[in-house]
């Protein structure tokens, strides 16, 4: 297959992972017989520097020229003093609301070799195997009225049916795909828009009766990411939720180093991006792990194109890497050796070329 | 002195523990010669019930002519149903915005005895020593327009500089009485109104040079709760953000049936309970933990009546009675002793009358 993929590094380590990303990609071309055509551009911090816009026209140009977007990572304290429509996150919040990519899917799994490294007991980590499907382009952060007065701030909350629809779908068609169950998290106790998103969810459930849902208040949710992670197989919510839960459920097994991310829309096309942030802390110290980077590239095949033996392969490798015992510094623990972004990338490179 | 308490017992395990809380603080009164008033009346389910109303005329009198108010929960499946106005949260909503009760404080602490009930691995939990800061009667939950139509709902987040000013100065001042380190939670890399809260705590902060003060996104907030939850001492936030991040904290310490909560205004009259819910699942059967409620009953005398003597017997004589090996079925574990809900607070008590 022939296949264009906009690469936007971004900033921090986005330049470090994506290029990860891409060796692997490379690797994967030449293996199973794949072209991909890479169209580099700038986002974020980056962009703000080059052409005083966190998404230019350059770059949507780009990436409507491809397949598939793969992104770093966005943000810095260099850019935190601008003024919003100068942050690096503008960037972000407009490619997502550009190309309508409204369903956010983050797969957090417990990896064995890696609950040392979480918060949470053993018991209570090993074997969460989620996914967390996040709406993305609505809700609070795109509501109007949104505005502010010396006085005053206003934000506003919106769903309409259809959007709420679309990624309830969404979640239900990803459950179907695995243990069949979706939890949906509202505050329907409080909010108007919770009341129509659990009317919704039970509307639409008629449709899978192979689906088990159950609805759940957001700080409920809270609680139970925490006390009983492993309860959960889908879990379907709205666009700020999304953004407290998933951030929080990536931090329970230890591995936010590892997680990748996808923000698609119905025909396919989507972004693919680390959970992780931009950490400038470490940037171009080739210390950065770039798992999330080369995970979300394996998404990438698998939503995007289809693609997945490749994908599979992809995951596979990076797990052999880390059952070896080598990491990056961000895992380092006991009878671990780490090693820098580089020498890992090669590593996984080696594991895709014997396998 | 003499004080009016209105007791509004509510569902499921409400009745009983409230009934625990006022057996200790009879032995207060006793012991250091105060009298306390108690008037009973119905919120939630159990209104509903009686008087077709969450939140009847008769119980908003009898608070009114209170100097503080001690609650148990309220809810049940029973009620689940009913239409909005008729729900028992409805209840806990109209009384929080009847009597202004701006400022809902949360705190949490790990109890070495109980770190075993923990989600959290023990060098993560242990120590732990917050307070959150949530504000209760504006945001989300009260914005106008909230409404639905068929195909769509809205809900709106407004904040007035008021309406900040006021919960943020009251963590400034608990701030200021502990650690002295404020973390102000918003997400103002998206909402107009975080903006406005995070000018209105820069602004804040020149009153209380003493007080340290850091901004965290809401997601960083969600992570860092569970990575790290030793680096907070007091937490502010909005409501919705606080209604997710306070009843993620309440589980990280295994110790949710322990956790008290105050919800007061600024001239000291406040509304008292615990944390956890109603439990309809072991109501009526003397196993329910009694601690929240009482230990809610100290944070009244301490807050509302400034008898901190008083208050700090009464969460003395709890720590007593756990060290001594003594618990609730919720918190049983190796080598500890599981009483019911009467005998733990007799025991409470003798502990009052030894100290
Ligand atoms: C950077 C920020 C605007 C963004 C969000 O809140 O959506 C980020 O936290 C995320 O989750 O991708
Ligand atoms: C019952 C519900 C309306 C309430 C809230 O969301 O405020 C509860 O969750 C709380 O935190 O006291």
């Amino acid at each position: 297959m022939k296949k264009t993929i906009a690469v936007l590094p971004g900033d921090g380590i986005g330049p470090e992972v994506t290029d990860a990303a891409v060796k692997v990609l490379q690797s994967i071309a030449m293996r199973y017989g794949h072209t991909f055509h890479l169209k580099h551009a700038l986002i974020g911090g980056s962009a703000v520097d080059a052409h005083n816009n966190p998404l230019p026209d350059e770059t949507i140009a780009a990436c409507e020229a491809s397949d598939a977007i793969l992104l770093g990572a966005v943000g810095g304290s260099k850019w935190d003093q601008n003024p919003g429509h100068l942050r690096p996150e503008k960037g972000l919040l407009n490619i997502r609301k550009h190309f309508d990519l409204f369903a956010n899917i983050r797969p957090v799994k417990a990896i064995p070799a890696l609950l040392g490294s979480s918060p949470l007991k053993e018991e209570v980590a090993k074997e969460v195997d989620m996914v967390i499907v996040r709406e993305l382009t609505s809700g609070l952060y795109f509501g109007e009225p949104k505005r502010r007065t010396e006085k005053a701030g206003v934000d506003t909350l919106v769903y309409t049916r259809d959007e709420i629809e679309r990624i309830v779908d969404q979640a239900f068609e990803i459950a179907r795909g695995r243990r069949g169950k979706v939890t949906s998290v509202d505050k329907a106790n409080v909010l108007e828009t919770s009341k129509l998103w659990r009317e919704v969810v039970e509307e639409r459930k008629a449709f899978y009766p192979d689906v088990e849902v159950e609805h759940m208040l957001v700080d409920s949710a809270a609680m139970k990411l925490i006390t009983d992670p492993r309860a959960f197989d889908v879990m379907v919510t709205e666009n700020m939720f999304g953004d407290i839960l998933s951030d929080e459920a990536s931090v329970i097994t230890g591995s936010l180093g590892m997680l990748p991310s996808a923000s698609v829309r119905s025909d396919g096309f989507g972004l693919y991006e680390p959970v992780h942030g931009s950490a400038p802390d470490i940037a171009g110290q080739n210390k950065a792990n770039p798992s999330a980077a080369i995970l979300s590239a394996a998404m990438m095949l698998r939503y995007s194109f289809g693609m997945h033996t490749e994908a599979a392969a992809i995951e596979e490798a990076v797990m052999s890497v880390l059952e070896d015992g080598y990491c990056t510094g961000d895992l380092s623990s006991a009878g671990k050796q780490v090693v820098s972004t580089e020498r890992f990338v090669t590593k996984v490179i080696e594991e895709l070329e014997r396998e």
